[in-house]
């Protein structure tokens, strides 16, 4: 008998979400030994999970359509995880396997043949010793997010200069250390001083500034002289606002997110899109899924190996055990998180 | 001795320009048959001039920098236009070609050498029998601005919807006709019922609203039930509002203009922009100056053909006689022309 901890979709949540009302920490006991599994089952235990802003568009009443289906309510929220394979009944799984893809928020999780189509073995999360949270946050999703956004939609030039916002995130980390071995100047945004710091000493960031207590348009004007060529849109509303204003002729603004608007219900408006027009801009709203087959196999192989030649540093921030996961959800959009949100449910 | 009646820029205007304050008509006289011309300088006698609404963009501080240089204050306005060439002293022009390029708003100017090479010799304006305003139009600056905007940034498939507003306008008009001969389901949005007229019986739209009479949200819900896929931008704001709530998932938003927003001193605000993000659209800005090398030739070519063939009708508001040119441009931001607006300054 083992405790299997479950994280609960509660009720649908106006506003910020709140721990014990829309999020619930539920206990209960599994019998591993006596469980039977259907063919095709596997029984995981969870090792890492990923907590992500777009997980707020997740908790909705289920029939709002949107790219990214709606928690059920009443059972286990899921996400990016990775998790190692202790029972099986499927030829594509063996026993102590590693798997990367959607897992629920639960310490164990017995699933039928139809989820584990979703489920990647990945063995090197394994042998290759390299972090486990990496897994789930710069060679995980957001990592992807960081590399599809830059490259496809970014197209980044040696000589011109980015700015990140959200940079010392999950994502904007990766952008910005991208970003500089391309030759760009690269700008960060953040929302506290000791991320401000890591970004400079650690990350190679060529400037960064604090938007809650610097203004946002006299920074950009001093670290940014020559204009933004590339804006990574992860923020939205006044942000972007500055951003348009900042822009040089012909800017791209790779758009994967908007946090500060996840929790409005009357989302900030924004009064100076006429810049599209003037600066032909282009800015392109992307969902890092969509581009999985095209670009996944060459980032998980560059990242990787910039990684272990010391070319990226990243910071992960690793809550320990599943109790901790809704305060770390909740946390992002507060920018609490100093590095990737990770939740480490188990080490092995 | 001839009548030589100039446009004149005379006032910077902050809202709608006025005539006699803001842009003010001059006469004076021309005497042509004394008149020297140094090497390399021509003589050219206006016969159709465009107004455009960038043109009010242009009527700003030179101080601003912009994409399209600022009118001079005290001097003849300038835009698209076709002339002939009276008197030559330069190789690459004889008298009688008909040029197309920017030009002068006035009925007679003589041009520096420096100022020829903006110019093109486009003798089928003459020889070709096709109503000269259309070569200010639909084979102008604004045809190309509908070809452009739709093959590049629209990226049209076969059984798409599209909305375009401003529909009967200068790109408008040929933009639909285009994304029919395409196989798209067009929809498009005026402020006049007898444009909305004239785009369902006369340019096979499937559809029409008038904005100013019609809820916008109910019409493009009626008219639109699977969403819409290309968004053709001209006029921002409320509208830009409307077709990020109506898009679907990849929509493509071809940016040329936002006509709603040129005279107001604070731009409209738009409080839903996270669609982008969501449906992943790409908001896509552009210049069509940009783009004639790249697309001018093929656009000429084939355009002009679909004349030819009947395939495309397309109506110009001619105004006749050049001192009707200032009422015709600020009546552009009342859409108060019905086709494009052009100024018939001589017959030949």
């Amino acid at each position: 008998m083992v405790k299997n901890t479950q994280i609960i979709f509660s009720k649908v949540p106006t506003g910020l979400p709140k721990v014990g009302e829309h999020i619930t920490v539920q206990h209960s006991d599994l019998d591993i030994n006596s469980l039977k599994l259907n063919q095709g089952d596997i029984l995981i235990k969870t090792l890492v999970l990923s907590v992500d802003p777009y997980m707020r568009g997740r908790m909705r009443d289920a029939s709002m359509k949107s790219y990214s289906p709606a928690f059920e309510l009443g059972k286990p929220m899921n996400g990016h995880g990775v998790a190692v394979v202790v029972k099986t009944a499927n030829d594509n799984f063996k026993e102590g396997d590693y798997v990367y893809g959607m897992i629920p928020f639960a310490e164990y999780t017995h699933l039928p043949e139809q989820w584990t189509k979703v489920l990647q073995v990945r063995n090197e999360a394994r042998d290759d010793h390299l972090p486990l949270p990496h897994y789930v946050g710069v060679l995980g999703m957001p990592g992807m997010t960081a590399y599809v956004g830059l490259y496809k939609f970014g197209q980044p030039k040696e000589g011109e200069t980015i700015w990140i916002s959200a940079a010392s995130g999950a994502v904007g980390q990766l952008v910005g250390q991208l970003a500089k071995a391309e030759g760009l100047r690269v700008i960060g945004s953040v929302g506290d001083d000791k991320k401000s710091e890591y970004l400079l000493k650690e990350c190679g960031f060529d400037g960064v500034f604090n938007y809650k207590t610097q203004d946002m348009d006299e920074q950009l004007t001093r670290l940014a002289p020559n204009g933004i060529d590339i804006y990574f849109e992860n923020v939205g509303g006044k942000h972007l606002e500055v951003a348009l204003a900042h822009a040089n002729n012909h800017a791209r603004f790779p758009t994967c997110g908007m946090i500060s608007q996840y929790n409005l219900s009357h989302q900030e408006p924004v009064h100076n899109l006429m810049n599209i027009v003037i600066k032909r801009i282009q800015m392109c709203g992307f969902i890092v899924g969509d581009h999985a087959q095209e670009m996944g196999s060459e980032f998980v192989k560059r990242v990787t190996q910039m990684i272990k030649d010391g070319k990226v540093t990243y910071k992960d921030d690793v809550t320990n055990g599943i109790e901790g996961l809704p305060d770390a959800l909740i946390g992002l959009f507060e920018g609490k998180n100093f590095g990737k949100a990770v939740v480490q449910v188990a080490d092995q």
